[in-house]
């Protein structure tokens, strides 16, 4: 039995992702996991960073922030204290790497993506349910965008979600760890994956612990079951919002 | 007929308040005013700043965000930038005062109650719903608060709610603009008022433009019987929510 | 009798204005209001920020900062903390935008006008004694213009000044509050009033109090008296420099 | 054949350790893997940070810099920039995860250590040789506490040492790559381990790219045979300077 | 002839000394060296900073800034750029140790004087203005200290001023250079000196140029009678106000 | 004797500077002096400064810093405290300021030199080690240059190196003073000069101390002297390497 009554390791939390969440952007969606909530937008702007200027190709960027009282004890503000934290760049760069992993950069013009996740509540697994949120938004940014003016192609070529893992203290392997779960957890995980069975992302840590092998191949057998039937829960949304993401790949590198 | 087919000026947008919106702070409400949506929350934390050591007396302080595609064109957070505006500024020092005007900073000891608010998503008057929701949050969590401690007296004196108003083009008083109006509006209002009827806040200015005394004082009509609704609001709420105000306070000065 | 001697409540602070007062900038004056001490500088700059560009008009702004011994006990220098206060944003934001509603800013080309205000010595009401004075010196600042190049009219539409009001702790309305009045008040009210006697900027906030519509009825019948008397001053001294401003509006909305 | 003249795709890059490379610090060493050279310092502290006062446990943090013509191209020093970027943030923050995952906090006191990489000169791989070269620094600064004060007992219970692994435009596994490999190469990996053969950080990216499970077993039998190398001249290098390491553990989790 | 009409290269400009010209210090004058003009004020706290505390020692330190417009050009304030520019710290690290070589820090038990020397108007010499200046100021501080408080002995044991000297195009050396001579110099120094003839402070740099030792000589000569003279003005200003210096040293090393 | 064993107080510390130490820089030696050692790399960028943009003349430019432990004790990063010291500041202008003394900025085109000097080992007189190294490296870069493209003619007019001379607490002048020194020494000076025997900066301070005429001639001799001594390693050095400066300059101002 697991902290937050689910009954086995293998068991995602419950996953609700709601479309079109706000008005203005472009793509937004609010996802629940579990008790972990994210507000994720998409917004389309017409123009590139200059180190791209004048080769035709666009650029997607992501940045995440939590609202203060998102989690159990409020955190100052990273406006108040002026400079964003190591833990939230990691992250911003992190969702960033894994959406351009199936985004075509050459398929929409000189145009920016700008992804924003902000964690409305903290329950473990932030940075996972922003990159699976955020996933959902784009594809609907590029719906509309495509909608309006011509793409050589679309420019979302495979679906991609991510998950954590971990190992708890009987030395077990744990999918997708609610915040008491990763407190307690020796070992942390997060991965990244593709509708295909690529990995785009693995980030282990064991702070102040190890981990062997066995445990390594363990944790990436749950983060692949998981993901997939995250992706699942992605092509039904997709599909009620009439969406339909024509996946053009089969797996990359 | 309004921009937004209300059918009169003095009429409010329809306004929503959603109490215990989120589960980790002590008070917490999502506001709707029309298609403005702000989340609102109040944290008590057992201290006070430097300034106020030793002296028995608690702390309420107010912070205020966007998020970046609450609006029409993304904004760039503030934490990137490194700083805060000027005008995020103004906004919080004025919620702060606001909620000040009508709290008994000696009824709850030495502690700090801070006051976050989120704007989701922006259609004009973010600040007055800001103080609206503000206001509401802050009294369920001492509500919380009085059921965990034994208090002095209840901390908050009298009802509080604020509202916008302004003159069109055709130089005639509005109340509760949202955002088509609020940009063509030559003259913006933000008025913050008591249960009581007094005031706490007048401010209003002319970007461009200049107003008469006759209509300042349309304005203020129009904003007084607005307020006055609004706490209409704000006592069904807490009502609902089974929290009741005690109002120990006739109007000070 | 007033806490520095003044015989009534409605009675301005002795208010001198020196022109040409720097050797360097286009229009500067220093301006005494009892005890308070400011200099207020007109820059003159053949550009404008890159959103205006290429729109043929132009732009004003403002500054303001005390010395770090204008005030009884020393401040830190901004500088020396790194950022501006909320207290200075909202104060130069005042300035900037009530010097824009009587500025006709299609009338000067492409140029910018910087304002600065910078405290000497403070003694209550230093943010209306800053506009006051820095509407003498951009008025200075466009007479030396208009001299240099053919403008389409001359920018200044009508006189501009400003004052405080507050209520003591009588409950009773005072004019033109010098610091210790000013701490000593519940409430506290900046009025900014034009030479044809509408009204750019109300702000009055009760901090931890609260006030009556009476009571700001009352406020504002004495600010509109005392500016009266301050814009007769600039007149007076603008004569004295030679420098006649051609009022060309009655009063716009 | 490699690109820089390596005879196959398991063979580490010439690493040498000078130790004692600087007078002033605890612990110094000079490493040198190929073309890439880093300075490793380790500073001991007799204080700790304030989260952690009065536990009578130490605290070991790293930071991490590159002096600014280490690479082809000058970068901007962090310091002119006023911010640490990103890729420093995430680079210092592994540093710090990896040594704290063998060493025992207890067993030095209230003591802070201090570990600097500054990379002299960069050739791809500078966060791993960071790890390797401060691993040996850190065991000589607790060797020389350890002379002048009583511990409880030696503070660091293994070995560890870091890789770089990828995946070539072939398809191919690669170990520790030079910087013209890794800029070619699709997927990049550092690979983190102890002494007793544990993971302790696996950290794997496909920019704009993704790797099959096939790939990952592949790279992390690479990287698990690179590190007991690397473990093997750290051994030598110790022993040379008459420094023992009395491992402790035989693998934590 | 000189740019600025003087006649001879040894000659000062006109320097006036206007003492107690602000309310709130307890030390400020207002130096004019020609037309460079220099508001100075010293402020006694009674605290020092952390380094020094419970060593019963004071502690004095110097700040200086230009008003935006004290120059033929606008400045950016550095509050709005958000940092001290090197210039400015090289100014205010000058200051503060001239002054600290005629103090005994040992006199005036734990306090810190702050020194800030604010430039309203530029024409070259600004920082020795500002010392020479500074120096008054902080002799006034002491002496109303002096008058409160039983001390040691009076803090200050030495006068103290400042000048500058150059070597213009035609390689002749001038004192006191006017903005429009220090523009055509080619070697530019500030010299400090006591009233007992002993040098504190010698700082010359030709920018794009170099001088001879022949040059340094005549450039040394000339500061050291202009800087006797600005003492003489100094115990003349000092005399009319009613303080008197109680030199105690004969120059010390 | 000096407190390094120094048999006189004219005698230079043990110098030696190593070419070539980088691969990547165009410029770069390794100086030591004594114990201290710095790092000197000189890269040319094909670009200038916007204020220089079009004027087909070259810039350069310095940037100077510590490794946190180059030091007895361990300093914080300048880019983990956001900004760089006032000290720091001073030593980068100076350093850039005595280089372009002897660099035609008109012979080499539309190009900027950044010269970086990195300090490993501090024992006084780093600032003085870092332009007689920089010196060295600008050379070589230019040599490089030279090689590739046309020049006007070779950029370095005349030698140039710097050396520190001070006042011990007998009041006798020392050469070169190691840090030992330095912290025991009353007066403390930075001589740069150039081949041709004249002077680029002299800046002596007494920090709590003064000087007399006779001690500064005697420090500005022994300064001439040991420059001499350094120029002609210099010489010896850019020999070796093949590289030499044809001197064009007899001495300009």
């Amino acid at each position: 039995m697991r902290l937050d009554d689910r009954e086995n390791r293998e068991e995602l939390r419950e996953t609700v992702i709601e479309t079109d969440y706000l008005k203005h952007p472009e793509g937004s969606v609010f996802i629940r996991v579990g008790d972990t909530k994210v507000i994720c937008t998409a917004s389309i702007e017409k123009r590139v960073p200059p180190f791209l200027r004048g080769q035709g190709k666009g650029w997607i960027t992501a940045e995440y922030a939590m609202l203060p009282r998102a989690t159990g004890e409020r955190n100052i503000r990273e406006s108040s204290k002026g400079k964003v934290s190591g833990r939230t760049m990691e992250i911003q760069r992190l969702i960033g790497r894994a959406l351009r992993s199936v985004i075509d950069l050459e398929a929409f013009g000189e145009r920016t993506v700008w992804v924003d996740c902000d964690v409305i509540q903290a329950d473990g697994g932030t940075r996972t349910a922003s990159i699976t949120g955020a996933f959902v938004a784009t594809v609907m940014a590029f719906s509309r965008l495509a909608q309006d003016v011509a793409l050589k192609s679309f420019p979302i070529v495979d679906y991609l979600a991510a998950v954590s893992v971990g190992i708890d203290d009987k030395g077990e392997a744990l999918l997708d760890l609610c915040y008491e779960e990763d407190s307690a957890a020796a070992v942390d995980f997060n991965v990244v994956m593709t509708g295909s069975g690529q990995f785009v992302e693995v980030q282990g840590t064991g702070e102040e612990a190890t981990f062997s092998r066995d445990q390594l191949d363990e944790m990436l057998g749950l983060a692949e079951e998981g993901i997939q039937n995250l992706i699942g829960i992605q092509k039904q949304v997709l599909d009620d919002a009439g969406t339909t993401l024509p996946v053009t790949r089969e797996g990359k590198t």
